[in-house]
């Protein structure tokens, strides 16, 4: 079994770990009433499922949703652009998590052209006013770009059309996104650049090794939210998982 | 029949112009698909029932929503505030009017003590982010205050106990209405400075004689949403309906 | 005026005194927890939003809906057909009018094609087994069709095209709605023979006269829900209002 | 790793294999509009989430819907009792998955007293006539009942209190799972044998081993769906999966 080779050399462990971490996080979080928001954005197979499902795979269903909606309905079209989300933010005492978000219209609808170029520049301008003002309304929001390769992407998307237990997840637009790379690349660019910001930083995580992603980015995550240490703990990889500035694109830490 | 004499002396006809306005100015809405959010506040008793009814008297239902909401739940107190009404938005082409709305909280919930004091001041903090945020996101936003004085609240609020068509408006709080006036005025003022702005104006509607209110603020609403004049047109009354602005508690245009 | 004209002779004062019955009918339902559905079903411009408009006059808005739902969207196609309805219907205390109801798809659908053949039959199949499962479940439903004859049909859709005010009613399918009189004619018998019950009855309204179909419905609401008779009270007029039996159409109580 | 050493000796390529079975199984209904509605239902520790996590994990989200309502709120304790539900029924194409469902009120709110007599008389009357009437609304309907043994479920309950990832799980009505043993037995008794019918079948599932019950109840589902046999295929354990009869207490085959 491929599962079980993958869980061997301490990863495993670790992630139990990691979890036991977050399970204390939520206690805290349904104690002090936190609305805490986690974006989780990336290209198709940067493994955004995966890496909320080890996010969630011990904490209370009752106070943890994952949101992951599907294409809008033409009534969501005509609706106030951010309105499909409104019903999903996280109340008192609730952890959202969003795979894929309101950041569809800054990649996906921008490169495919499924919005107008007006549509995109009301987007660009209004979501740091969103993000802003959730903040202001006591929402802790959290935005986690995973961040892989070319030749990783490839190599995803190939496996997955041998393996039957993932031939859902394929789709027509999969085949773009190895066409549309470096599209898909400046569009990420003016996304993070534009609206990344200190009520709402975007937090980019390399995540060509899913173990090592998975690791940093709930180390990360559990540093950010002020879990305390233990002494064992190991710190998030720097490396592998890292607060979004302009010179992260000259450093070469994000995937072209 | 109480009604047929209301009805009279041109009250009537001319509602019935400003009516064919309103036609007009949806079919202008629906066209060029604009979204349109009217709130209509006030006191209690101050007439913003019967002025909503007037104002969708001949709309297309369709295109048209009264949202009046009744108090938040368990799930909505623990919600980002302004989740309860973002469902109800309007649309492209959409009219939608609020009777009462998200300024409870710097109303009924500030006096009757419904809200903590942080609760108010995140509100007061907010809700002009929000209001401009719909604003850059292509909503048209007017609120109009009817402002009725003192006298006229206890008198209708009277008469309400005697008519048994009108006791179901009747509730405890109403009690409170005539009691806390001071308070009331002085939330409204409040209100009404901090919360005015370009994007959102408040706009004033001395709503003591109910006819005339009626047809000012629909007069006003025609102009202000650019609907052409016509020769026979009457305007606004600017005694009876006037944006806000500082000066007003001055001049003694505001109910005290 | 013509609005003033109509309400001349009496109508006015029994209107006022039938929604006084209603106003008591409300209190009885909210202190009794009663779930009231009242649906109103007709061909265009038989009078549906008008005859509603009269009985939420003056009811609690806090404690009625008046659910009139647009088309179908993508979702709604592919859910279980009662699914759009089921969240509007009422809860305990509370009355719902359906501007028209899940009866679409035994009248316009049917007619118009916007549904199969086994649509159909699944529809009239299962429609009355939901409505005897909703009065198990306590729900108090009655069903309202009102008739009006081919030719005062005409003279409204006519009148509407030159009203200001009425324009947003009139649509493409109106048209049809002349053309198409038998194919509905026969769509009515088969819907009021197959989904009458004694859960769920069918009350026909007799609807050329507007003014006599609502005093006749109002009556006949408040005779059927039990409210108390007064001593000056008129009963409705029974060859204005009737429980539907099959042989109301060879006795030609209903328009063909 | 625990986890390891319970994955070894098959187990996990057995539920490979299934769960290959069920992404076919989820083709096929897309393919055919197939609506299907798994209930899974089982006293406290019975293994539900487990179950369902396993079903789900390889399945498209897009068209699989997990659906685990918290408590009922005030509106929903006004409303109609199936109301709650029936806005999460799948569509066309869709797989649902309820953990718990309706069946609270025969199990959990009439043990503990949650509900009234009247209330739950009503619910068993009416339950059997809402799940026929989405049978013939072409929803396919299965409902598996979890049952575990009263050692089992003490220690699974002990063992939650030591997990540091399962303290979530624990509530005050944990403890009273143990102490209401008989009541909760009489009531499930009860619900079998009342709501137990050809258009939607009880299922019962021994699930004091977790593995076992998990590869039978998949197996059962695949066969029961028609889902085509391979070769090398083994079908679902009668000892472990069989369908509900009234004799099954007489046998010996429930947990008392």
């Amino acid at each position: 079994m491929a599962k079980k080779r993958k869980e061997a050399d301490g990863y495993a462990d670790a992630l139990h770990e990691l979890q036991i971490g977050l399970s204390a996080l939520q206690r805290r979080i349904i104690a002090d009433g936190t609305k805490l928001l986690i974006i989780v954005e990336g290209r198709d197979a940067a493994g955004k499922d995966g890496m909320i499902k080890r996010i969630v795979e011990h904490l209370s269903p009752r106070d943890t949703r994952v949101v992951a909606l599907g294409p809008p309905s033409d009534r969501d079209r005509r609706a106030w652009y951010f309105q499909r989300w409104s019903g999903h933010l996280p109340g008192s005492g609730e952890i959202a998590l969003f795979n894929r978000s309101w950041y569809n219209r800054a990649g996906v609808e921008r490169v495919m052209g499924y919005c107008t170029d007006a549509e995109y520049a009301e987007f660009m301008a209004t979501v740091p006013m969103f993000e802003q003002l959730l903040a202001h309304c006591g929402v802790t929001l959290v935005k986690y770009y995973l961040d892989i390769s070319k030749g990783e992407q490839r190599r995803r998307l190939a496996a997955r059309a041998k393996n039957p237990l993932k031939q859902w997840k394929l789709s027509p637009i999969d085949q773009e996104a190895g066409k549309r790379w470096k599209a898909y690349s400046a569009a990420r660019d003016a996304m993070l650049a534009r609206t990344h910001s200190v009520a709402a930083p975007w937090i980019v995580v390399r995540a060509d090794d899913k173990r090592q992603a998975r690791l940093a980015l709930i180390r990360d995550l559990l540093v950010r939210l002020g879990e305390p240490e233990r002494d064992d703990q190991q710190l998030p990889d720097p490396g592998t998982v890292f607060l979004y500035d302009d010179a992260a694109h000259e450093k070469g830490l994000i995937a072209r």
